[in-house]
């Protein structure tokens, strides 16, 4: 049990939203069908691809990231073929190797801030020339990043535009959209437009579970949900993922949780600054890098649950923040307090 | 939208039991950990581990039986190791290839009634000989069956000690393991002294979603978890399954649940035969096979949802009915009169 | 060491026909480049495609069945799709799991006689209704099969037609492809009209080592070098491949050394018939089962090595006899002899 | 085909050793058993044996390197488990993803000659710390390596003890173990004492094909030919692995055929220091890679074939000279002779 006033570990911490809670009990007792062909599931569809302006993409519910990316990233490729990521891409480093299991290569870049440019991957084209080596086939990009990066519209725009231009498949892992979207100001009918697939993460977003994978690319429709009852990702009750999704597009839910997510880090970050502390990496969205003395980092700790993510130097430690649809201002407002009294 | 009076499709129609939805709305603010080290999973498995009378057994929560399935099977094999498994075992026919996606052969033997005996086995086992062929090195069965039997105690006490005198490791599939211990009067701390490895379904008895794997083998314990991981199996809100779990084993709701599951269908079996109707196969547990005319089929289906599994003869064919943790007798009263109403 | 007059265990006991031998090491110091694309592969290709009539087809060599096969069958299909098989053929069998250890499940059907039929085929495809199963997405059979039965015209165009209208990949393995010609009067080209890809098999008929998988379909041509090199099956010195089918495709010896297996094999059969012996399957190539007494089985051993492989009733089993392209007819004489003295 | 005077591209440029050769031809009509039971291959383990010092360390023949690390580090990992290699490990660069084909991930570290060091282990290993990520489980050297460098006695003995108190499995590939043992004076049976499991490269060092997998750790023996059939790499025709790895080690023409192709590669490279070019690396083995002007190149290039590797700056490149085992002190002469008249 966390005996500390709050937890900035994760945007997962707490349940789902009240309101998704509720609407599982309200429909609890009605009859479905399974495995997704639910009256929720459908609707919930419905409503994402009104969101989205196409009612040609196609849509399935996940329970959860990892998930979605073994699925998509193993339903498309070739055994030869490789995906291109990010060194810092969750499926490079956070995933326990799902990707390999699946039997394809994760080729990687470093990145100065979590964010593949045409650069980046240009860079991984040019040294896969023959058969003894994987081709690389797709492009991953996670929005926002697991630095708390945002793509610009014009980023995603040119990365698309050379996915097209070189037989690429563009996969974007949105487990973090909501914020990413807020952040830039961009739309899920923008993201659908650059990119062959993605999914709308539901879990860091105020759901219990569920990941809504987007296809927009009609060469991927073909068969998906074999490929997801094979991973293990068909849920009995898919009930549960459509009443969320339901719930999540229904009255704006998914950006209003988005934008207490960042708005909470802007004025967590704001504050930090304002006592003269750097950052690892700009913040932009709802997991921000603030540089503090070693020292201070222990007296937070006593109070605070987070983690410590980087060495700066000797006496510097960067640590991880993140806020959630949960949080509320008076927690960081709290918390705030707090540092200007340790400092 | 399911407009009929009543689905005997499946026993995961509903959603989860109102004291289950309850408890997810009580626990929602409470932060917590990550990926099952959240309080409600550490407390349900010492429950689990109580249960069963056993500290020592190590418990995994996942989301579904072929997440379920393809984690232990992949986990614990050996590239050329295979499984063994009725031929109308979940693994074979309705995981689209969930087991051989991760490298394995399924070696299968046709039963009379879904269960695996001694002489299955062994002629599995008799015709691997060498090295051009796979080497069978686990025993799958799911009790109960997808044929609606149970195991007894005697039963898998014989292949208990098969297993372990030809070094298998016996692997049950308990997707409806509260059925089956309800039917055979048997509890999970008879089952984990059988077994190197099992799990309890929630699912299918009262969960929303989820699957307690018990590891009773010392040997098969070792890093588990990052198998799930892999395979997409670790929750980021683990507290769902945990929350669940908890509430399943308190105060016997479990096994509450699976004898209303069998109650009701021994009462609908029981007012079939009543009319004279025979069965594909004799009525165990909690899903029925009742063999119907045609033309009477055809008319129930339009009050009633089911599904039609076997043509018998030209004017006759088997029917599957499930009865759930949630159907009510009246249901089965009400069905029973239409029934006779038709004949 | 083999201290017997001869061994009918296997067609591929003894070593290469002299021809190749010589030709090994005549071209020995001659520099090539690796992987295949030495001047004798390349020239191999050519010869083979004037061979079957078609500078179209795409021409690959690899050292052994399994690995043509375990290639071929997991370049094409995606994850969820499978192979329909006999279940007497090589790849269900014989190859340790090779094709599940890609990821792909092997439906069987059980046949009379080691082939399919339109029959066998519609039987899988009927009962992979949804996406709960695999999809089968490929048939594969072998020619000559493992009893010793070959495909006539009639019967591969039957299926070729089959597979084309129902979108399945038609894969013929030809590990034993020189009998099968032979016997049933057909020639390459033929083969390359009705299926999509297949292999002529070297090991087993006069080679030391590699099979030349040919590629009719255009759609499956793409990128196979890579798939190839992902397995293992790029040889260094990819020449000593070249050397052998140009050599074998150089004045029909291919052909005439088929014939000598099949003839040999004829003769075999015929000897054992006019003693009345019957036999497993009608005896068609260089492969046939003969049921004889247990005791006579016992007084052949002493002198001849071959494998015992059906008990046919309390006192006869039947058993396999292989002649090869190395087989001369005074071996089969100098048999038929010592039979006739045993009767 | 080549016209030019000579290519430095490979090591496998040429056939076999001629004895090799002759000893194929001489033992073509004698009937063998398959799949590595024949005589030959029993004969030439036994000889191995007995150059290590140990009856007791089994040994496989396989076809080429690919194929042997991709069975070996398949068959010891479970399937969260990764493999550490140097980022320009065969592994990692060229074998079209071979290792993760089978599920692997390969964790790369950079080194500057090819070589891994304790601090590259140590720094893979640290970065695992739970399970969201693989488990590094396995060590990966090449020796001698890409770059033409060898581990010396010392460098193995420490990596060997790190792995044994780290509980990783090290593995040597030795595709081009003859040039390392020459040329770091150690021995087979001083390599069995540092490794679980290493190869024996024949096709480098005068064989057609064949590598021999020698196991030294008892708890990696069991089973190995299942793993090996599984994967396409039982040969039918065993035999000829056999008879060419006896004639290897018969009368030393193993290290004889190394040494040439160190001493001509000392040769070239003193020739071309002497001239005053520097070199990537400092020659070591019988791969260098002198430093030239473009412009000299391409007048190189003219007469002779070899790859050029590296861009060094704007107007010189690193070149790959391979000298093997059939290069002889005339054509490097020669070959300096034309150098000097360009310089």
């Amino acid at each position: 049990m966390n005996k500390k006033i709050y937890s900035f570990k994760n945007d997962y911490s707490e349940g789902a939203h009240p309101s998704i809670i509720n609407k599982l009990k309200e429909t609890n007792f009605l009859q479905q069908d399974g495995y997704g062909d639910d009256q929720f599931s459908l609707k919930a569809k419905k409503k994402i691809q009104e969101e989205i302006g196409n009612n040609d993409v196609d849509i399935h519910f996940v329970s959860g990231g990892t998930q979605a990316n073994l699925i998509v990233i193993s339903s498309f490729l070739r055994p030869h073929e490789s995906v291109i990521s990010a060194s810092t891409g969750h499926i490079n480093v956070h995933e326990a190797g799902a990707i390999e299991a699946t039997g394809h290569k994760v080729c990687v870049v470093d990145t100065k801030d979590g964010k593949l440019t045409l650069d980046h991957i240009q860079s991984v084209v040019d040294i896969h020339e023959d058969e003894h080596m994987v081709k690389p086939a797709m492009v991953y990009i996670s929005n926002s990043t697991e630095l708390g990066t945002f793509y610009t519209k014009d980023e995603l725009e040119k990365i698309s535009k050379y996915c097209k231009d070189n037989n690429l498949i563009f996969f974007l892992d949105g487990a973090r959209l909501g914020s990413a979207l807020v952040a830039s100001g961009l739309s899920v009918s923008d993201i659908v437009n650059f990119v062959d697939i993605f999914y709308i993460g539901g879990t860091k977003n105020g759901a219990l579970i569920g990941e809504a994978i987007v296809i927009a690319n009609e060469s991927l429709k073909k068969e998906f949900r074999f490929l997801m009852k094979q991973k293990g990702a068909l849920l009995a009750k898919g009930r549960i993922l459509g009443v969320q999704f339901l719930e999540l597009f229904t009255n704006d839910l998914f950006y209003e949780l988005a934008k207490n997510a960042n708005k909470t880090a802007t004025l967590l970050s704001k504050g930090i600054k304002d006592l003269g502390f750097g950052f690892l990496a700009e913040p932009q969205t709802n997991i921000i890098f603030p540089i503090f003395p070693n020292d201070l980092i222990e007296k937070l700790s006593d109070k605070y649950d987070f983690y410590v993510t980087d060495k700066v130097d000797e006496s510097n430690s960067a640590v991880r923040l993140v806020t959630s649809w949960a949080t509320k201002e008076n927690i960081i407002n709290e918390f705030l307090k707090y540092l200007r009294e340790l400092v």
